[in-house]
């Protein structure tokens, strides 16, 4: 690598760990690229020559969320000895805490809108389906004889309704709980959810 | 009524009917002072004469998209001859359509927050919990024995959990459905909860 080359991708990794800490701090109304470009020490103009505007940038802090909450997921999965419903749990727990300890960051995976007439780039999307992959494995095991399509579906439906429970509860907004009522709440559901398919599927055979 | 006062309300109804169409069509980033103050015709500082801040503003229109939300809910309770599990489905479904409609003022209602240091008035609180009573009538009538405060707490969970799929499905974001499929999943999920709470009752029983 050219030591040209070298610096960049240093100067990148810089503008993106200092966006970072901009976004955790105050959501993605507080990331102004001229406050980005005073603390990595360049010119205005120079910051969208490291990345290509400020989707990307916000899609590549995004990007390093999405690897801290994928290593808070896996560790929780590691207890090998759990059935699939109390793994269903626990990784819905450890999305729980991990947007509670990262409550900016997380926020901005979701606010975050493509300007007009851009649409998310392959790899971030890729990127975010890597996710559902957790609940892909307990869920198979649930229900052997789902499609593969009938699955994701379920997990998207799964994760979408512990997100919910998540949002509005750490927003405080509709629903004010405090964080241990709102974690056995979403053990709760979790359960509910996966008894009641269960049953469902009893009665229908 | 003095003629001032009566045109002063004529005023703040025409500036909360512009307001409403504003976050419509752009959201709450589309909502600009000086925009709101040509449209109805006054100077820019006397919007602030009508509303105390941005704050109220937005929370007023809240309430006027609150209200007809409450009349689309109100519409599928209507038919008294469903089961508690279908009724709680069919606010479900009206909550995903009416979400669907109103995208823009719908989501403003969550994505608001108050300027730093400022509480939500009473008021807005108030109409907020409003929304929660047509989900209280059939959980009663399921759980007969359970204490208001836990189904006040069932009611949070079950609302934001529906909540949160139509959020995710609509906005195509992690999880891109068509509308139909969104729909037959919240219906499934609902039934599947309640299923899944009444089963872990029999068991501890």
């Amino acid at each position: 690598m050219s030591k040209t080359s070298e610096r960049r991708k240093k100067q990148r990794e810089e503008l993106l760990t200092v966006a970072e800490s901009m976004i955790a701090a105050k959501g993605l109304a507080g990331l102004k690229t001229r406050d980005l470009a005073q603390r990595i020490g360049v010119a205005n103009g120079a910051v969208y020559n490291l990345v290509e505007d400020v989707d990307e940038l916000v899609l590549r802090v995004g990007s390093r969320t999405l690897a801290r909450l994928d290593a808070a997921v896996t560790a929780v999965e590691a207890a090998g000895d759990a059935s699939p419903v109390d793994k269903l749990s626990r990784i819905a727990l450890a999305y729980c805490d991990f947007a509670a300890e990262n409550t900016g960051l997380w926020r901005a995976l979701f606010e975050h809108r493509m300007q007009p007439g851009k649409d998310v780039p392959e790899w971030s999307i890729a990127e975010q389906k890597e996710l559902f992959q957790h609940i892909h494995g307990p869920l198979v095991a649930l229900f052997p004889k789902r499609s593969a399509v009938e699955l994701d579906v379920l997990a998207r439906s799964l994760f979408s309704a512990v997100h919910g429970i998540v949002a509005l509860g750490l927003e405080q907004k509709f629903v004010a709980v405090p964080l241990d009522v709102l974690r056995r709440e979403i053990a709760r559901i979790v359960r509910a959810v996966v008894n009641g398919i269960v049953l469902e599927e009893k009665a229908e055979a």
